[in-house]
């Protein structure tokens, strides 16, 4: 990585973990500069507005997301086991300092318009496609039933990991993971083949 | 109900809705004064904080749920009529014009600290407690099985409706209350004797 590249990375994960506080609304150059010691200007040059600097931030989290979630899972065998591999990366990422960006996102976007919302729009539905796909290949390996919905599936799990993340960090359950997983088994025992 | 009462139940009405889209962090008195077209000094007379406002809008909503879900869904019989009016009416709140206000908050208070959060985090584990013990009917009716988990299944139907809120409104999903359903009648199965 060159000078310039790693820079940036640490930019962007500091922008990443205040975002995951504050939100992307609440992500100011200004904190950024303070809080990497950089100048605001040189920040400015880099980034030119904040929309910018938003939709960089989410890009770099996707990227995050995919290197400690979905490539470890796929690099799984086909089927129940990737399933499985996906569901534990997922939680932990939700468990980092800070939470899970793309939960806060979710909340904050919903409301509003722009390139930013559309693009944390479009990364949500891949997410969910790859989960479904994900869960397809179980189908393949006689894991789960040929009449399972793996789009069903992809949405019940989002709903098991959303309300991980509540009950886990808002509410500081310390059962939040169990629950979870308990969920999750009642799920692939569902989609077992009878 | 006397003059006061109405404006005050007009003002927090407005609030409320506006805290749903901005959030509680994002309400100001200002702003308030001026959707409600009454005085600013009037407004910070009455509120004295916004803090306080924050409290004053949460204990609002939270009494407009109660009102809309949670005795509607207790005035039905017990056990299994009674899970499904909660879920229905709860659905049905959160699909109200810029939705749920205590869905937002979730993630809004998740990393801050103060009387705003505790409060919420009591009303949310008195909301919890309240969907466990209308599951408890059910097995007082044989309608669930005697060692499903009360405490199990409100949190796996927070999961699923958490699930509703970001499917049916960041990703204005059209089959995110079907797919809702689909997760709570599996759920009422595996709580089914056998």
């Amino acid at each position: 990585m060159t000078k310039g590249a790693e820079t940036r990375q640490v930019i962007l994960d500091e922008a990443a973990a205040q975002a995951s506080q504050v939100g992307l609304g609440g992500l100011t150059i200004g904190a950024l500069a303070t809080r990497t010691r950089l100048s605001k200007s040189g920040l400015f040059a880099h980034f030119r507005s904040k929309e910018h600097l938003q939709l960089q931030v989410l890009a770099h989290a996707r990227a995050r997301f995919v290197d400690k979630v979905a490539r470890p899972a796929v690099a799984r065998p086909r089927g129940e086991p990737r399933v499985r591999e996906l569901f534990e990366r997922w939680l932990e990422w939700g468990s980092q300092p800070g939470g899970c960006l793309f939960v806060a996102a979710q909340f904050e976007l919903d409301d509003q318009r722009g390139p930013v919302r559309d693009q944390f729009v479009a990364d949500q539905l891949d997410w969910l496609d790859t989960i479904a796909q994900v869960f397809r290949t179980g189908i393949g390996e006689g894991h789960f039933r040929g009449d399972a919905s793996p789009e069903q599936f992809a949405s019940d799990l989002d709903g098991i990991v959303l309300g991980f993340h509540c009950h886990s960090r808002l509410l500081a359950d310390p059962l939040a993971g169990d629950r979870a997983r308990y969920a999750f088994e009642r799920l692939l025992d569902a989609a077992r083949p009878a």
